[in-house]
């Protein structure tokens, strides 16, 4: 952030007044641009004892496998979020969310939020931004080919799970690395 | 949004090339301004069977009272953001967080998530943002001085859950209203 969006004018990086933290404030008219992190919000399709997955087609990490999740947008509740994301991804409509997980990833100020979900039908296939979707049971995962830490983490934490068949909420932090 | 934060440009509101919404997009530069729902995040402080509560010292809602809760700040875990929150408002420390909520308020572009957590001690007084902080048992609630609807409904479902004592992670929703 270089300039102020509602002047024009030159912002810094500067404590402002009556404040405890630096926020980009504007030299001219002293608006303050807070920012914050963002909610990803996404799901695990369940389907025949499966769970869909997606190869990513764009950038960054195309060709690995990712879940369905994207970007919380204004207007939008999260159930609506995983819904448009898996349609969008994988052209699959979901029912009976249930809450699964909140991933903070706080280096990158992302917040995930996960649900499990049921697959209506088998009318999925490859959206815009994939190449290709497919039902992998939970021995078949792809560990080495998967797009995020955060989908190896919370696809580790469920296939976990699967084996109780039990799946409280639960929060989960990723850490910092030299690779993510 | 008037002007772009890179490069100082007019920006006009339309769908970016490639995409399907509308957004902030400079007209010099081309830069696209992504605007996404803000994260608050709060708890519920419980101590000696009652919870704690803040009378508001500041606009909006001043002498109301409500939940320490607050903006979730880049480079922060949500269960930091609740602590910080509660240690700012009501000079308050908090442990055992457990998460109790998630609520969806789309038609102001904010999702709150709030906990319940057990407070260190009795250790607490009001912080520069609160003129008083009281424990109140679900009971003596101040239903008609509440600060805001989604700490009203949070309360409300957290009274009803005190009866059988057993607090299931849910999902909320805010709805438009006149007043909120």
């Amino acid at each position: 952030m270089n300039y102020c969006s509602e002047c024009s004018g030159k912002v810094s990086w500067r404590i402002p007044p009556l404040e405890d933290m630096p926020r980009f404030v504007c030299d001219s008219c002293g608006a303050i641009h807070y920012e914050n992190p963002k909610m990803v919000v996404g799901a695990i399709p369940e389907g025949n004892g499966k769970i869909l997955l997606c190869r990513r087609a764009i950038d960054p990490r195309r060709d690995k496998w990712t879940l369905p999740a994207g970007y919380l947008e204004n207007g939008e509740t999260i159930s609506a979020c995983a819904q448009r994301e898996a349609l969008e991804e994988a052209c699959a409509q979901l029912e009976a969310l249930k809450p699964y997980a909140l991933i903070n990833i706080p280096f990158i100020n992302q917040v995930y939020f996960m649900f499990r979900a049921r697959l209506v039908n088998d009318d999925y296939r490859a959206g815009i931004e994939s190449l290709e979707v497919k039902l992998f049971g939970v021995e078949e995962i792809p560990w080495d080919d998967l797009a995020f830490r955060v989908i190896h983490d919370v696809l580790q934490t469920y296939s976990e799970d699967v084996k109780t068949g039990v799946f409280p909420f639960r929060i989960m932090d990723v850490e910092p690395r030299a690779i993510d």
